[in-house]
């Protein structure tokens, strides 16, 4: 009786706190994830300002003392993580739970290894827990639209990434055959590169033809990755655009002839008639 | 009787200069803003020219007369703006009226402090003013169309935007790590700007990857900031297409409480009921 | 009498070659055509050449001949197209009459003001020509599609170009300001010149922010140019999405209540019913 | 007898070969195809490394070895693809055939030849039979809806891509006369490769314009390109959007002559009369 009163009370106590940690529909789980958040955003930050060369010389004492203060706060939420889900395996094994673990590895690292905290900028990624606050708000129906857009699209989208493939193997090849390692193209390899750098219109410049004919072929190149752009674009709004039109039924009143009604519509709009 | 007139007169001064100085549906307004805009457009062409090392050489002497002749004119617009406006504090505090304020400050503050000129650059901002005077033409409908679009589609935007924040950081870190400060990656802060203008395919190529994993890494960043730009454009266009059938209203019905009406809509699509 | 049929003759002649040079509905028009645009691209190819010092050296004398030769054959087509139209000085006036005349001009020139052939470069306007060519085609309507798309939405172009021009002025002062003359930006001009070419993605990189908050201003920038450029293409897409829906009508058949019908369909596509 | 017999055994030797190597619906044949890709994959991946000098160094002895193997490989298929096929030379001809052919050769002919193995890139041409493989997959009707709307499109765009070339070519013409030589602007097409690299926003910056015309000409040339992208993404869209709506049918009607009925039409929408 007292093992199973405590095993309640452990399991309401576990309860309580997955919900806070985890879930986001209660006040003090969205409490919970804005703290959260500012906190990564804060140590993010840190971070970045100590990879700063000026910044770290001048304030080098601070920014050790926020990072030990970061990791211990998420070594803490990461032991609560562990402790209060019923499957903390699973969690642990998750892509958040890595990045969680990954995120406070290196600052207790850098305790027997120096230079470990080199690898403090894995907590970066622990920016993608925004995504799971952006739940929260009204975010939830417009992202949801984006991303189904997507995974309508997603064969047209991998035909049109192997078709790009192939343009920039083919036109790197061609380019180390046609201009050779004097303009830079080194090897195959950095010739698909550059290949890459002129169809995606990005260009630096620091490998551009010199010859004629390497001018020639890479002017052909810029105008297929200037158009071709159109492709995904056409999808992607194809998709967003038939996203809302999809529901407009051919029905018309009987009554007065009246059409576009929608699809989930049981009356006619104009003149109230069931429509059939 | 007398103050009374007085005050009358005073307000019919007041009306009068508002009406020409702030609106624009009368012919002296019109010419108003047309004759404003004129001379915003020229001395916004003196402060360039001016900065110009070898124009300013020659012509220094009549740039500055120029200067002088525009910033006692803005003085005397902002004095009749704050006059014959009823709340004077508040136009003084709007955005245009900070403008119209910057925009003649410096000119009287390089009496004092040599070089205060150089702010004289604020004053660009005041070419904003013209988007009122756009409203005068028929533009309004087609800017509103814009706008309207742009409104509508703000939450997939923000959605967007974060999404391509948060691709930049992570990504910047990464190359940080992966070239380290002999390409230039000397920060994360320069790996995210790095980012940003490889993703958004600016590609200056101030800085650039060396080596070969950076490179790697880069073609699928520029891959991805190539394919990405289809998402805003899908989300306008989507919101630009559907901007004549959007003709939602607000309306919910009386007897069923349904919602998402068309705009012309005269009877509830579900129970049939009258909308109101 | 003799008089009238010598009038009768001339406008005869003038009408004939009339018909084949300025029409192309003829089998000699079109013939005309074709091989005027055949003479128009070599030319063109010839100037080219000659501007290349290596095939100048080389094959100078060649392409003097080739010059003199197009030259002769486009003043005789001009004083032909002056000779049959009614009204020569429309012609002479109007932009092809223009670019007719200056690109024969050139060469004439030449024997009296040595170097006076680098203006030969017009000859390439009249690569122009070739849009009137195409009316041969089946490609009008295709170019019309486009034309009306673009003439539908110049408005909505006019205000998203002018809202480019603004972002253009203030971001580049801006950075005229943040940068100053050491990163390149040696005056507002040129700080607006590098505004366009990072707005619109090009990115040259022969003048780039060095300074933290200038390229944090760029990164601003970058990402705006990389989004805006979604309105362009929306608008252009509605519109061309927009020209091959319009015609579809609400109306539904009393008969048989088939809707969808095309706007100037007077019968019933399904049971052929008058539609009212 | 005998003589049949061997004939109908060595077609259905045939027979069987031909379905497994060029066709793609029996298990033997979609099994032969993966191996296939595999083995090009890996080729292209040898051709890769051995490009890159420091991996030619290291492991030359190695990627020789692997390049003769599928050099023998490729022989094989080759042979047996002119035994099985009942016309070997049509085979031979095709643009398969050829890129089959021209990918073995370079191989034997560096024995005669040193320094032939740089043709082995053509290899990486064979990397377009995956889109025969393609078929296999549910990518078939997504890669058509891709490529008719592509078919559908092509009036259009070869309308955009001549205006485009005609703006290289112009705005080239007329850098070089600006520019001269100084800025890299060396020859009339050199300029045009500076059109074409900035009109795409690739924008490399090897040549950049440095007189204030130049630049001024060149903002201009930018915000064009920048802006006239929207036209192909506008066309392909408008064609993917409305790839349901297209359903209208080449028929005429027999009475009265219209067409551009509605596929599904059953009678003309002028007339009434009843289609055929």
């Amino acid at each position: 009786m007292a093992g199973g009163g405590q095993e309640r009370g452990a399991e309401g106590w576990r309860a309580r706190y997955y919900r806070i940690i985890f879930e986001a529909d209660t006040p003090a789980g969205k409490a919970f994830d804005v703290i959260l958040i500012a906190a990564i955003l804060l140590s993010i930050l840190t971070v970045m300002l100590e990879s700063i060369t000026t910044v770290r010389e001048r304030h080098g004492e601070l920014l050790r003392v926020a990072e030990w203060a970061f990791t211990i706060l998420f070594t803490i939420e990461y032991a609560l993580r562990l402790m209060c889900t019923e499957r903390p395996l699973r969690y642990a094994r998750s892509f958040f739970g890595l990045v969680d673990l990954l995120s406070i590895i290196p600052t207790y690292a850098s305790v027997l290894v120096p230079g470990a905290q080199a690898l403090l900028v894995i907590r970066t990624l622990r920016i993608l827990r925004v995504f799971r606050v952006l739940k929260l708000a009204h975010y939830v129906r417009e992202s949801e639209t984006l991303l189904r857009a997507l995974v309508a699209s997603r064969r047209k989208i991998s035909v049109f990434i192997f078709a790009v493939f192939t343009l920039v193997v083919v036109f790197g090849s061609l380019m180390y055959l046609i201009e050779g390692p004097d303009s830079g193209f080194t090897s195959i390899p950095r010739g698909v590169y550059w290949a890459v750098v002129t169809l995606t219109t990005v260009g630096y410049g620091d490998i551009a033809p010199q010859t004629n004919l390497g001018q020639a072929v890479a002017a052909v190149i810029m105008v297929l990755g200037y158009g071709i752009i159109a492709v995904p674009t056409g999808i992607i709004t194809a998709e967003l655009t038939q996203g809302g039109d999809r529901s407009l039924s051919a029905r018309a009143c009987r009554s007065c002839d009246a059409t576009r009604h929608d699809a989930d519509a049981l009356h006619c709009k104009r003149c109230g008639a069931r429509l059939t």
